[in-house]
């Protein structure tokens, strides 16, 4: 195993430190227990946004906390999902008195852990809502998860709410939006290799020199198929047309359309599969207003891609080109 | 090789497209011959700053094209120099009558390709001025080399010199500041694994299993050491000393700190990375006053980082401060 790290024990703590000092300006960081917090938060009149998850997909969740996206967010170890305690004082810090809007990706100890974190937030006497991701179509049920995971969309998802919340939707409200996006949305990702999870020491799985995983989860969960190494035009059309025949979109629809990089993978190659799957989108009569390209959900260094498409009314477009002021995303403010 | 591509040699072309399909409020895309221009230029009244070098090292340059950054960006093929041709195209199309400076990285096909370009340029009647990154302490010369290579600072030096532009600094001005900031800034980079051309195929180099590389170049070229892989805290240590005596900076100065990924490394590990580059800078008496952390020069999907470090006045700070609005650097704007 190489890595830049110290121990796999202080990996998180480390970079936790790392983040402190580079985005004073955006955040502030508790370190027991540990959650990144919005610099200026509580923000007041405002619902609080917050979330989590295991470590090793950054830039998500830490680099979207700060004005327009997340007031909070808790990281775990890596690929571990964040402790109730996390969540709970988390939420806490960041509550405004407008109540907490927990976001969380479909794996069975994320959502039990938000569930306990938002029991304790309401003995509190904060309200406390939460909605789900579950928009990778690949598989129904993996390793880690009843249901389907909650990939891609969070960060859409994490955009959008973020400026809802910041122009004052109430709590009911978002919870309503952020259903509604859940709905509206749908992911599936592909794997050229695969990661090592630094306290395993050795690759999550094994892919010959010449084969891939389509399907694959964030953490490196089984997909649908493993073959052999396609064309990038061939791997975008053998993501995007599952993702667009889920819902399914509708000719004459509009778009977002996020084409992610697992963390391994050149952006020069991930311009080559935007390019591609505009295209598919366009043949299948759909209009792509806005799109985001790069790496911003990861699996550590895995190579590989996703792609993500939510239905997008004028609301939820106007709501994405609303100012956000993150570490890992930044614009109009 | 596994790689998100079509064939080798559509590699470039293609990522066009797409950079073009994803960013066209930013920029818009020549094809004939390859370059990227700021969708609003030529900008009336501003000196036009001009970059370019071989692909495989996104988001530079062509994600630094944009308001308060560069007019334009020519792409080689994958590690391998732009003609002098779409430079001249480029600087033509881009030139609103206050001259043209361009940012070239030290290497010889990249200098001797500026030059011309300039010969041409000046004969159309336009002024221009060059200004040289050849800031990575690892080595003397190299491959590609004679002196020292470009490299990260050349990130800093396009959004420094991309600011003072977009205020109406005027040509000569400019070129006085960029060798300013050459003379200021140093960097030393290292790998933890290679990377794979795509036309060659194969690795450009071999490391073993517990194996790195550093003081390496941004194509693989050899470096100072190869030895076995050392902790984040001893790696950065060993970049972080030799950037920081090569001018030397001296104690009670104020600098500009760029921890770069190389591609491949996942955030969190730079971070980490960081935070060590901090409390070493600190111990030289130095005071970070600000910073940027992510992948903007890489090398395809090589693992490893660099550090950059620059002497920041107060010129330099609010420069660096100013607005920018690129597809990969965004900001106050």
């Amino acid at each position: 195993m190489k890595k830049l790290i110290n121990s796999p024990e202080e990996v998180v703590r480390e970079a936790l430190e790392g983040i402190a000092l580079a985005h004073p300006g955006h955040v502030r960081v508790s370190f027991d227990p540990f959650f990144i917090a919005r610099k200026d938060a509580p923000v007041k009149g405002k619902v609080a946004l917050v979330s989590g998850g295991g470590s090793g997909h950054e830039p998500m969740h830490g680099g979207f906390v700060g004005m327009g996206m997340l007031d909070a967010a808790c990281p775990g170890h890596v690929f571990t999902s964040p402790t109730p305690d996390q969540m709970f004082e988390a939420g806490k810090a960041v509550s405004a008195g407008a109540g907490v809007l927990q976001i969380v990706k479909n794996y069975t100890g994320d959502v039990m852990n938000f569930d306990l974190a938002a029991e304790m937030l309401k003995e509190e006497g904060i309200d406390v809502e939460s909605v789900l991701t579950d928009d990778d179509v690949a598989v129904k049920d993996s390793l880690y998860t009843a249901g389907r995971r909650g990939v891609g969309l969070t960060v859409l998802m994490e955009k959008i709410l973020g400026a809802a919340a910041e122009k004052g939707m109430p709590l009911a409200d978002l919870k309503k939006l952020g259903d509604q996006i859940r709905a509206s949305g749908r992911s599936m990702g592909m794997a050229l290799t695969a990661c090592t999870v630094p306290h395993a020491g050795k690759p999550s799985f094994e892919l010959a020199e010449n084969e891939m995983e389509v399907g694959i989860g964030i953490h490196g969960e089984p997909g649908r198929h493993r073959m052999e190494v396609k064309s990038a035009d061939e791997i975008t059309a053998m993501l995007m047309e599952p993702v667009l025949t889920d819902i399914p979109f509708k000719s004459g629809e509009e778009i977002i359309l996020f084409v992610n990089g697992m963390g391994g993978t050149p952006l020069i190659e991930l311009y080559i599969v935007y390019r591609k799957a505009v295209e598919i989108a366009e043949k299948h009569g759909l209009k792509v207003s806005r799109c985001l390209v790069g790496s911003y959900i990861t699996s550590l260094e895995m190579a590989g891609c996703s792609v993500t498409a939510l239905r997008a009314d004028s609301q939820i477009l106007g709501l994405w080109d609303a100012p956000v002021n993150t570490p890992a995303l930044r614009w109009g403010a």
